[in-house]
């Protein structure tokens, strides 16, 4: 029985690579599919990863890459070295087909370029140009497509602040605050000692503006921007810029009474000191409710920004700089799957010919997708549409902030749960023997999936950082040695395992990279 | 006499940092700028460094970061970085006043980030919107602001073609290489087994297109290059896209009969040899008459490129990619400089409140700026406009590609030439003890400007350069172990000379990098 199998599985897999073995395929490169697919066993599977982002983001990282402390590249993992093997396309999923098991995937490698962007409408025919879009077959898919981030339909916020999730929001950032120290950088508008004025000059004044960065949200993303960012200034820029380091102001809003609530009250204080201690402002409590460009000059020629903050009434703050790190909203795809209907065969042992009509679950509060204990897709009854009978969609998972586990829905979003997950969908995955004919029957050999709370660390600047754990609380040096020696033992490649201390050491010693290009 | 000289600079020079020293400032941040600035005295002059761009770029290993064996930031370096202290202004001389010693310098910090195009006008008012526009003083202004990229006239090329002169241009080669790759790595148009036909696919034709890279100008440049994106395509890509390889082809197009023209015969074929058993195709004395966006969906939908060749007739080439390294013009305000007049005062000591009217001398062959043996620039003699009455313009030097020797016309115009002669003014004037009463005499204590040819290396990929001196000639292994010796030795901060090792080191283990964003 088995080698017919076998047989049947190698005439309709001629586009798998080695066709004794079962094709994966994994939507995301993020935290879940990227530690997914990194320890899903290659000799037992075949591993399609599709993502529209060919790398994977070392994200507690990232805060050192938007202000040069660390190279962009020491924080990424390309998804095609991956040891092993792996086919990448790089797209997004449109859909998926549950009932056939087939991936509509559409490419989105035609990534503008900086300076080039590419036509949508083909100037030659008129018709839309499309991406190109083919199929993928799987015997068992992942879902792992992460979340987006939420704005809270709040104006000007997609359209002038800048997110900081991936690299290119580095990129983008590191580029927006060394322009704006350069753009200070020339003689202000109250002339020179020879009565010679400067045309277009700025203001001291709008030298404040635009030297004023704004952090929303008081998590550890949010906090450790404004410690690195306060680094940078007091570090680097203060020698290149010195007249413009006492115009300089950065301030953290959250409308929550307390930052970095996933510290106990002692340590966040102890954040709070800190940052106060370096003059960082933190204000809880306050409700960003609008972003605009500035009035004037100000605005247009220099991309400052005026925000209106509720407990401010009418008067507008001004800034050059605002980074939104707080929200997560469902992924679009996320969206579209938890609302269509398709159609599963039933256990063709039992019952044959007959088809049922279900629905993935979704969560009602965060809209993501509902998973048994096993990370294994829950569905609706063919009969009736309420959650607790259990049902799972055979070789369905799904992991990550799109993913909520349905007995254990308090589990945070964070990097810590997803590659924790990933981890554990994938070591199951390999010791499984499970054979095609009792696709349900895997979790009568799995234990359940269980987070162990490895603690949160937040990097607080000038050498300091917090960490707690059920274990322990740390502060100050040592914290912050945890701190860099904790990201050098996970998910990394040994080639950035290499070169995340090679540029620390340099950035200490040369000073950070401060270029722009 | 000399304390009172130098109270009357005190009172006019209160924007200097020390005001006991002249103020030397420089026009360009290239090989001439860059090296004369980091030589110059800081103790004994104040540096103040003018240019569009805040680093110095070390060219020779630009084609290395193109493709990904250098990070960019191992081949820059900052000028505000240099030791010592330095003004620096990024922007534009738009004008300068010879007569006063005066540079109208305009802004540009404000450059357009990758994802939000700064509007020219203001939305507001419809002004236009104007950048920063002020005076610098100089005592000394020393003029390197090197040259731009000719392209001939030839349709299309500053529209479609790379350039390969700055790391902007090396970034956007690097994303375009890699993006063809990925572009090409979906499904084909021909279907897949099952009898299922991708929307929107490429034929291996169109494939074949946009793999193939097209190298304008067989200097070093352009050769170096072509080697580097052979090793890139050879070492790295062959392992992700295995089944591509077969298709990318690699084409070097020169107008003249022989590549590298520097190089003896023997090197040269040397070079053409070791190019053909790497399937590199060379095609000398062939001429680019024409860059268009190729027909169809392989242009619009992937920047595919249609060339017009001289020598093909109406047949035209397709290509993914095209890089153009041949060819200088001159800086537009080397051309605005030379076509100004100009008063000056007469040596008062002789002639009391006489000025006359001078040009600068310009090199009708190039466009250039004379020189006379010192650097010195030639200024026409009141009377008469004709060459070889000697007069220079005292205090004004001109360096690198946009200087001529009028003694010495046939120096190439190569960053050698350019660092040597900006070492050698920098010495001199570090030695000089001219006072100021006296700026004609300086060239009684100096000695006349002379380039030694260290010679020339170029990297022909897979670990093979080239090297030629008056002393020597080597090729194969020893010349690539020379040429990798050779960049360490020469205009690069510590920083660099410890990275860039580093770098060859990662890249030779791990591989290049080869993420996009």
């Amino acid at each position: 029985m088995e080698k017919l199998l076998k047989s049947i599985i190698f005439t309709h897999s001629l586009l798998s690579i080695d066709t004794k073995k079962q094709r994966v395929v994994i939507l995301g490169s993020g935290w879940a599919g990227y530690t997914f697919s990194r320890t899903l066993d290659p000799s037992k599977y075949e591993r399609i990863v599709i993502s529209p982002r060919s790398y994977f983001v070392f994200t507690p990282l990232l805060a050192s890459t938007s202000v040069g402390t660390l190279e962009f590249r020491a924080v990424l993992e390309s998804v095609r070295r991956l040891p092993g093997g792996v086919r990448f396309y790089q797209g997004w999923a449109d859909e998926v087909d549950f009932s056939r098991k087939v991936i509509r995937v559409e490419a989105n490698a035609v990534d503008p370029l900086p300076d080039a962007l590419l036509p949508s409408i083909s100037p030659q025919t008129n018709q839309p140009l499309g991406n190109e879009i083919f199929d993928v077959e799987y015997d068992k898919l992942v879902i792992a497509v992460g979340a987006y981030s939420q704005t809270f339909g709040i104006p000007g916020v997609r359209e002038h602040a800048h997110f900081l999730r991936d690299v290119g929001d580095a990129r983008r950032i590191r580029l927006r605050v060394l322009s704006l120290f350069e753009q200070c950088s020339y003689p202000t508008s109250s002339g020179d000692k020879n009565g010679r004025i400067a045309e277009n000059a700025l203001s001291e004044e709008e030298k404040r503006s635009l030297l004023h960065f704004v952090v929303v949200g008081g998590g550890p993303t949010g906090i450790e921007f404004a410690a690195e960012l306060h680094d940078l200034i007091h570090e680097d820029l203060k020698a290149m810029y010195p007249e413009l380091i006492p115009l300089v102001r950065i301030t953290v809003y959250d409308i929550a009474p307390k930052v970095l609530p996933m510290f106990d009250q002692a340590l966040a204080q102890y954040a709070m000191d800190t940052f106060a201690r370096q003059g960082i402002e933190v204000r809880t409590e306050h409700h960003l409710e609008r972003i605009r460009v500035a009035d004037g000059a100000l605005g247009d020629a220099h991309g400052g920004l005026s925000i209106k903050i509720k407990e401010y009434g009418d008067d507008e703050i001004n800034a050059g700089l605002v980074v939104w790190s707080t929200g997560l909203m469902q992924n679009p795809l996320v969206e579209q799957l938890v609302s269509k209907e398709f159609a599963i065969a039933k256990d063709s042992a039992l019952e044959q010919d007959k088809t049922s009509l279900h629905r993935l679950l979704k969560d009602p509060k965060t809209g993501g997708i509902f998973t048994d204990r096993y990370l294994r897709a829950r569905i609706t009854d063919g009969q009736d549409t309420a959650a607790g009978t259990g049902d799972v969609l055979p070789d369905v998972y799904v992991m990550g902030d799109c993913a909520v586990i349905e007995a254990d829905r308090s589990l945070p979003k964070t990097a810590q749960v997803a590659s924790q997950q990933a981890g554990y969908l994938a070591k199951q995955l390999n010791k499984s023997t499970q054979s095609l004919s009792n696709p349900t029957d895997v979790s009568n050999s799995w234990k359940p999936f269980k987070f162990r709370n490895w603690g949160t660390l937040t990097y607080l600047g000038g050498w300091k950082a917090i960490h707690q754990s059920s274990a322990d609380e740390l502060r100050g040096w040592v914290a912050w040695i945890v701190w860099r020696g904790a990201y050098l033992t996970r998910s990394m490649s040994v080639r950035n395992k290499l070169m995340v201390p090679v540029y620390w050491f340099v950035s200490w010693l040369f000073g950070r990279d401060i270029s722009r290009f």
